[in-house]
């Protein structure tokens, strides 16, 4: 036994905001029984991951080692803990746990990979527990922006370890369970070895402030608007959609609910009774009816994304809908960092209707749902772990929240995604390092962030493409002159003259001088092609474009 | 006389922030004589121009008027101001002003592309003024983030336009002349017709800061902290610079300037007399045999650019020096919308390597350059014109700056690049409005925004490109199958076979069957080789690629 070790491995969200994934084992070195605690995805930009269109944790490691995985652990909704249930479920079989509104979600993402009911376990919220092989497991309420969030209590023969989750500090949350301080230093009394815990606002100074502050400045922003409101947030912070509701209904507008995400959103808040109390929804057609100034449009979209219903209705018009000078428009979000074009764009698109825009504005209407660092001490010290180790952050926020630790006298370590850590001593320490990356959906197909697919595609937008044909006869000579076309390059260079004409020109010459050894040879052709097709572009256009080689020899 | 009037017409900066030119025009219409005012740039980006260089004002309308320009006013020299002045030149040829150290700016962005020395004539501030044609204009110096900045007076037969340039409201700018209320009253006391104003902070609703209230922060953190310093601010901040490199001096620390901006700005700054006291600076080999703690790096790239000296320390070396545990790297600036991954990415680089990062932390280490909303207010009760004009800025900033002179009594409009605004009568009016937009420096050629280069280039990052060849004999009959090439695509798909392999297939079987009259017809097998092959991989791998397809035929 006493070689048998508790470990701690996050394979995505540790180095990272976003596609969060970890696993804790227990037993000895290589047999250790594993769970899986979130598996959540990421999503591209045009900057790094053109043409993808969803990011998942690399998940090799687990699939080596899918007979020791004995179940996986939703602490919550949202999609970068959820979103990948169902692209793994084929791969990993193990059974999944969540309480019921996140098993809900689960179940809609489950249903769409063809994985059957009994994947899908719904548990209560603790005391209940569940034990799979050596861990013994309770979801804890914890409040966060999504309903049902969870810190899981992980019961092992090392002893107990607390996951936060994401997580904030909020004894008012408008809908869900207040954060418990009681309840959590009840658990925390026999003892913890590790808090495992969120970092994303640790560079937040200030305390944080509870979901029920915004009620008030929401309310009076639907009394005094005067057109049609268009609000938006996160679907999944219903709580917000219920605030934004009820204040709309009380001053007169009928709640209409746009894009998929929001009505999915209420429609599961609605069948697992979160929801009691919810105004009823009207219909886009029903919308058209009404008066501008007795209607909010609840939409999705609050981070610019093209497809949601905020985008649309800023490019125009959406489900009927259009929107006017005097209407308003509300971001009861905030940005998150890389989104900003988006966000802009959509702003001084609604500028140009005459749309009044309204944001956060200095907290009125947004406030975040994790724990700032006086909130991440005040955990710290009601849990009182052996050690903490910082989890779902950049390295800038895991460093700062290790570092707080440190500086209190709790042992902490850096651990960033494919990091095992030895949580068995009286310290963390680095067990293991395991390869780890991302996976990319891409159209229908998973493939590797390093297969070096989408590293070409940015090198075709950054240098464009250019195609070069050559046709050689059954004695290896040309057979017409070597033919160039291009794409996403300009037509004509510094000569003045066609840019496809110059480099055709120039790779002629190299064709009638070329010896027949070279023109034998698929690799020096192929070479010699490519090289004098660059440098003519380069000398012309001031660019080397990426290029595709056709020789075709006729036989 | 009568018909004459007096038009404002924006070609960049209006809807956009960045990119300023602005015309001014009086005479007949259609014969008036013109002024220009900063020939600015801005900077792409991978989501809309991925491989542009560098992104000019769509100068089509000077250009068939170059008979018309009298001359170009540049007001500051920053890039979003100066940046095209080299390489717009040639195509205008008008005499180009600007202040002394504006002038030594352009000095060498004009040598960069072959213009005379008699392009450029140095003003001094007002009083002195300069006449060309109907107008009549002086700089007048006023505060902002770059020295020696003014605000134009252009006078005209239909009275005064004052054109603030960007501009704060600063009395202690550390580097350079405070802003002057009694200057500014006294040029409103004749009266003026318009003021055509800076409008990117209008929605900060607090005065601006000067920037001396940065001192005593900077002065403190440069003592407090341990190991090397390494600080970065905008190189054209030459106040900055200054109060930087002083505090770091006091501190025992010696200066060494990282970075081609860094050094250029620090030359001119010199050489313009306007950095008398900048302490003396070391190279970054006198920095290898230094101790630490007695070094200050001023260094290029707060914004994260990627071939920018922060970026290439965080990188791992730069110059010969790498940064490590204990050094400190101050974000002295804030971070442009858009720009905030690339400084994030630079922030978690550096945290890997130990480096503790301070950023701008509520203004302790950064003040703004712009004039907020209450500094605006106070520049219309200033300036008392007859109408203000909104410029620099996005749309959302110019509506909402233009409902505040109205809301004020001030009649304005919301005028965007392409609307030339007549400025003659009580209220401004929409004269005409101008086909303008954007021109990309691409490599070494300059080309239209519209030209469909780059959409291709976009196109082929988001859906990877194929290369579908087929040769035909003389009788237009296949020679061989056709043949496909891949790029940015996945080699296998859901079938599990080669994708190349699926899709040649497909297209064999095409070819195949297909009739004499398609064989024979570029445009028909041209577009049926390119639809089965992106049918055949969109059922393969989800995803329709570019294609470029190439038929031979041999004769």
């Amino acid at each position: 036994m006493s070689n048998e070790r508790l470990i701690y491995l996050p394979l995505g969200g540790a180095g990272e905001i976003g596609m969060n994934a970890y696993v804790y084992g227990y037993g000895a070195p290589g047999k250790e029984r594993l769970i899986v605690v979130d598996l959540g995805v990421t999503f591209p930009d045009m900057d790094g991951t053109p043409g993808v269109d969803l990011i998942l944790p690399d998940i090799s490691w687990l699939k080596e080692r899918r007979e020791q995985i004995e179940a996986i652990f939703i602490t919550h909704g949202h999609e970068d803990h959820i979103g990948a249930v169902g692209h793994y479920w084929d791969a990993l079989r193990a059974p999944i746990l969540a309480r019921k509104f996140t098993g809900a979600l689960a179940r809609r993402k489950l249903d769409e990979h063809g994985a059957p009911d009994t994947a899908l376990r719904i548990v209560e919220a603790w005391p209940e527990t569940v034990t799979f092989g050596p861990f013994t497991v309770g979801f804890v309420p914890i409040s966060h922006s999504i309903p049902e969030s969870a810190g899981l209590v992980i019961d092992t023969p090392k002893g107990r370890v607390v996951h936060s989750g994401d997580f904030k500090i909020d004894e008012t949350p408008i809908v869900g369970e207040p954060f418990d301080r009681a309840l959590w230093a009840e658990i925390a009394k026999p003892g913890v070895r590790a808090l495992i815990c969120d970092s994303t606002n640790v560079f937040s100074p200030e305390p944080g402030r509870s979901e029920a502050t915004l009620s008030d400045s929401i309310e009076t922003f639907m009394q005094e608007a005067t057109g049609m409101v268009v609000a938006t947030t996160f679907a999944s912070n219903v709580a917000r959609l219920k605030t934004l509701a009820t204040a709309a209904e009380r001053a007169g507008r009928s709640v209409c609910l746009l894009g998929r995400a929001m009505r999915r959103m209420v429609e599961v808040g609605t069948e697992t009774g979160l929801l009691d109390g919810f105004p009823s929804t009207i219909s886009p057609e029903d919308v058209l009816d009404m008066p501008r100034q007795n209607v909010l449009l609840l939409v999705t979209g609050s981070q610019g994304e093209r497809r949601a219903a905020s985008a649309q209705l800023a490019n125009g018009k959406y489900m009927g809908l259009t929107l006017t000078e005097g209407d308003t428009f509300l971001f009861s979000s905030k940005t998150i960092p890389g989104n900003e074009r988006g966000v802009i764009r959509i702003m001084n698109q609604l500028s140009e209707m005459g749309v009044d825009i309204v944001d956060d504005d200095g907290g009125k209407y947004h406030v975040s749902g994790h724990a700032n660092r006086p909130d991440l001490e005040e955990m710290h010290a009601i849990i009182r772990p052996a050690m903490m180790i910082p989890m779902h952050g950049e390295h800038r926020h895991l460093r700062k929240h290790a570092r707080i630790a440190e500086e209190a006298g709790l042992p902490s370590i850096v651990a960033v995604n494919g990091m095992m850590i030895d949580l068995s001593g009286n310290r963390p320490s680095v067990a293991e390092y395991i390869e780890t990356g991302r996976t990319y959906i891409d159209g229908t197909v998973q493939i590797g962030a390093l297969d070096g697919i989408v590293r070409d595609r940015i090198k075709m937008a950054l240098n464009g493409h250019m195609v070069v044909t050559l046709i050689l006869d059954e004695n290896d000579q040309p057979l017409g002159e070597p033919w160039v076309e291009l794409a996403g390059l300009p037509e004509t260079g510094i000569s003045n003259a066609a840019l496809v004409d110059v480099i055709e020109e120039d790779l002629g010459q190299f064709v009638n001088r070329a010896d027949r050894k070279t023109l034998r040879s698929e690799e020096k052709l192929d070479h010699e092609l490519r090289r004098i097709a660059r440098n003519s572009a380069q000398s012309e256009i001031g660019k080397k474009p990426e290029v595709t080689v056709v020789v075709s020899r006729l036989s």
